[in-house]
């Protein structure tokens, strides 16, 4: 096999094999499914203390209550979402349940809300894992923005390749992670009791620095906290949309995972957050809440330097599981017919290939737009989350009512009780982040629902269009809409003579007598030359016409004579177009040729859309091999 | 003519008018041509006094010794380039002269240092451009890669649309700078002799507040300094490279207003230069100079705000200057065989259009990686602008010689110092801003050049390769390399029976009788469905074969059936394989249809070039209008 640069870049064009294929045990499952939920504990206590600091250094005081009401709503969801195992085993996603227990419309909102999701996990988790390394290293923190999309790439292009996937690589930044916080959160504990930790270094700079706050302690303030914390839940639902990946018997395994995970994050949660009132951290703009806290409680030496290299490690995880997510998310929303077939994954590379690239880009567009600051996606972030929560939960209420099996009282309950207040979230949520990006999510979905209802439209009505009675069949006439086979009129443009055009010459000959070649003379004395290669091929002078462009324009010439060509006999239909096309030995020679192939065929196809209604010109293009 | 969505976005498909079709007068020539010149006075003092204050906030005093010896070297230049208007007076851009005078090699490295200066031009422009602005309104100042992102996008757009070029809106911004910032320099001079400056604001944040300063005062940061300012002197070269567009007698004229663009150029350099070192100006982070000393001279009133808007608005017109001559030196190049064919603006809008997307994206890119932050992107700018200078100079001193007419030792001479002075500027430039960034230039410059050489060597190996001999031509069996006209082997993919699928089988049916149609079951029980309907149209039961495709992959049997047809009967040549295309009625809905075709024409191609050596495969597409 030759070697090839491509190749090198992209990877073999091996069939993409998934995780859901083999069954894995719990060990594994744990930190394979749940770095997205984990990876939020880098973040989320950060987030709450920079909405409370905006009422004075003193209102930090009220992270606690916050925090408990924040894991009491982490143990609700996770319980809801434990249901879910059982409901839908093969893995029900909130689009799978909306669509079987709502119907379309609704689906469609979940399946938004979904998609604005995965663009925004890529988005925070990226930003936050790049904040974790520039809280360690300073003199980076100037290129956040270019480090942040930068990783994006590099994760972009792994996904591209298609890393193998393999569990082991997966596992480590996730137990890594929850060792380190966990050893910071013990060691931080016992400091604490003695007293004997290790001082924080605040300089005069820092913005909140013993701050007197620009803003009341109110009870929306407190709710905007509360909010902000929520993004400590995303990505809890992943266990019970992956139930297929388990050992038998995969939904009890999955349940006691799901129990894990949730008891993990509450510790992790709870440890960094009350550690962060016992420390008194105050949010800054150039180190993290952990890093802080690393610092206070590790020192400046290798543990530091560990939990900020395995946060941002676990943290660019949760950002990659989006990379799987979205492009299997697209190819069930597209096979229901409302996103574009291509990204139907039929089992082709390409086909996963364009839905990563799109999450890739608009990921990207909103780390630069947001300059790469975790806080003010946030806002954004979780509104999405919690309504498909909040769907999925009110889903699982359908069907607990119309099985009514033994205890589905005690089920609905529990969803319903779920449903209630991740639907409260959403209204905290939505209304105290409204005018920091809430807004953005509400802008967003109608104009992604009018796309989805643009797609499905437009199939439909192609389909209807295209399809055939049985009953037309039988006239002879009727069938022949495009060309008339007798005596066709062929056109073959050409600049010169070569082996490439002499082929499409030929097969333009096979097709009728009726040839015609164009060639367009942009005056550099070409044509004298041209037609005396034309006579020593034997043709007949009378079908090479010559025309002259004073513009030095190419296509509108040719489109002037082939539309003319077309008049002269109705009754032959539109003139066939032969053209050469070049295929040369290696992909990026592709940006060498062609182009007036490509630009004619647009050109004729515009043609023909504006001018024949209903009918359609034949191309053809009759290729020639480059070495 | 029908509503579209693409026209409001683009415009309509009309030719590019150039402005060279028409000749203007001085007055308007010198805005237009000269944004770029006039525009760098807006960053150049603000680079010498960064440099400078490296050594503490004394070394600025070095400041006016530096700005004299750059408006001399402005002045050597000015006069360099007056004589390149009349050795070239159709426009000799530094690529003309080197190629005319020292051949290829010499006309791609200097083709190589204008591409990247106009990606420069447009990235130092408009992050400069937004400097400007965050100035005078510093909340946007977390946002300046945002902001310069979207205002390249801006100007793209527009570019793309095709602007109608009018020359008053052009001038409008130039002539605003100029008249502000005379009318800054006079009321600051006016101001400094009865002491009634405002006084400046310094916040004790400023990092450079009577700064004691890092490094010592020593020949090589006073040469960096310099190297920085020499900034001031970029885009000077535009008026001798469109003498063309100026009124007759367009030589003379064109002389003159290089004249006015350098007397203009040094005083507003020298006066702005002189005033920062007057009013003791300090470089600031998060205020420009010209915005420190606005507001030192006008106070906060409606003046200042004019400044920085009138500022903002030139440095945008330079960054557009570079959409216009990128392309028209990329289709320059093209010509020459050294740039995709693709690049070559041959009348057609498409053309174009590549060169103003090329360039968006890089520039893009270099804002993204630079963070915005002009004073990063200077050092990569200035070589490039330095080596282009010089190689027209030396250019010109071998046109003098050898055309020695009357006065030819006279301007053989001065070319001979403009090339000496600007040679050692490149050669100060490197040697001081090495590891800032110049030695990226000279790490891109080999890349660029081996792209020239491979893309040169391949058009020049395809065109050999494509050559007829007419020789050959004569045997008859010589011609018949691609297929054999006679019986042809026809092969139709389709999944379903719609009026699309019939079109191209009654095609098929019209080259030859051996016509397979191939359908690949998905498992979704729509083979049978798919046999009744063939029967139906009344084709023979054996021409349609159903392939079953477990792993859900439609392209991999296709393939591997459409081979196993090729080597059924070697003497029929390769099968001919017609796929119907959709043709939507809105281009969008491209997007929606065909991805199939597409992937197999590619899966076929690939194939060819693989397997196949020599010969390929016609691949015929037989398209449907939707409506």
């Amino acid at each position: 096999m030759q070697f090839s640069w491509r190749r090198l870049l992209l990877g073999d064009p091996i069939p993409r094999k998934n995780l859901d294929e083999q069954a894995i045990s719990k060990v594994k499952a744990l930190p394979i499914l749940s770095s997205d939920a984990l990876s939020s504990v880098a973040y989320a206590t950060g987030e709450i203390l920079t909405v409370l600091v905006l009422a004075g250094t003193t209102a930090l005081s009220k992270m606690p209550h916050i925090a408990i009401l924040i894991s009491l709503l982490i143990l609700i969801v996770a319980v809801s979402y434990r249901q879910a195992i059982h409901a839908y085993p093969k893995g029900g996603g909130a689009y799978t349940v909306a669509r079987e227990n709502f119907g379309v419309k609704m689906s469609l909102i979940a399946a938004g809300s979904l998609m604005i999701d995965y663009v925004l996990t890529v988005a925070v988790s990226v930003t936050a894992g790049v904040f974790s390394i520039t809280s360690a290293f300073p003199i980076l923190a100037s290129h956040v923005v270019a480090l942040s999309v930068i990783a994006v790439i590099i994760i972009t292009w792994m996904n591209l390749r298609g890393v193998q996937e393999s569990a082991t690589a997966f596992m480590a930044p996730t137990y890594l992670f929850v060792a380190f916080t966990l050893l910071m959160i013990g060691v931080g504990i016992f400091r604490y009791f003695t007293h004997s930790f290790h001082p924080v270094q605040y300089t005069p700079t820092s913005d909140f620095f013993s701050y007197e706050g620009t803003a009341p302690l109110t009870t929306l303030l407190i709710l905007r906290a509360f909010s902000s914390g929520c993004s400590a839940m995303t990505g809890i639902e992943a266990i019970s949309n992956s139930v297929s990946v388990f050992q038998k018997p995969a939904a009890e395994n999955a349940e006691k995972t799901l129990l894990y995970l949730a008891m993990l994050l509450i510790t992790l949660f709870l440890g960094v957050s009350f550690l962060a009132f016992g420390l008194h951290i105050v949010p800054l703009n150039d180190q993290s809440v952990l890093s802080q806290m690393g610092h206070a409680i590790f020192g400046n030496g290798f543990l530091y330097y560990g939990l900020q290299v395995s946060t941002c490690l676990i943290l660019l995880l949760a950002a990659n599981t989006s990379f799987t997510g979205f492009p299997r998310l697209a190819s069930l929303i597209s096979r229901d017919g409302y996103l574009p077939r291509p990204l139907q994954a039929l089992g082709d590379r390409l086909a996963f290939s364009n839905g990563i690239m799109i999450l890739a880009l608009l990921a990207i567009i909103l780390i630069v737009l947001f300059d790469a600051n975790t806080h003010k996606l946030i806002p954004l972030y979780s509104v999405g989350v919690f309504l498909a929560f909040t769907i999925c939960q009110a889903g699982l209420i359908k069907v607990w009512w119309r099985r009514r099996k033994k205890g589905w009282i005690f089920k609905l309950s529990i969803n319903t009780f779920g449903a209630i207040a991740t639907g409260i979230a959403v209204l905290v949520i939505l209304d105290s982040k409204f005018t920091e990006g809430a807004w953005l999510f509400i802008v967003a979905m109608p104009i992604i629902m009018l796309m989805f209802y643009k797609i499905y439209q437009h199939y439909q009505t192609s389909d209807r269009e295209m399809k055939v009675s049985y009953a037309e069949l039988t006239r002879e006439d009727e069938m022949a809409t495009v060309v008339k086979p007798n005596a066709p009129k062929v056109v073959v443009p050409l600049s010169k003579i070569h082996k490439g055009t002499l082929a499409a010459l030929e097969f333009a000959f096979s097709l009728s007598d009726d040839v015609t070649a164009i060639s367009i003379d942009i005056g550099e004395g070409d044509a004298a030359k041209l037609r005396k290669a034309w006579e020593n091929c034997g043709f007949s002078d009378e079908q090479l016409v010559i025309l002259k462009s004073p513009y030095l324009s190419v296509i509108e010439p040719l489109i002037t004579r082939i539309r003319r060509i077309d008049l002269t006999n109705p009754e032959a239909g539109l003139a066939i177009v032969v053209m050469p096309k070049a295929l040369p030995a290696k992909w990026w020679q592709n940006l060498l040729h062609n182009h007036h192939t490509f630009m004619l065929r647009h050109a004729l196809y515009e043609l023909g859309r504006t001018e024949y209604k209903g009918q359609a010109r034949i191309i053809v293009e009759v290729p020639y091999q480059l070495h």
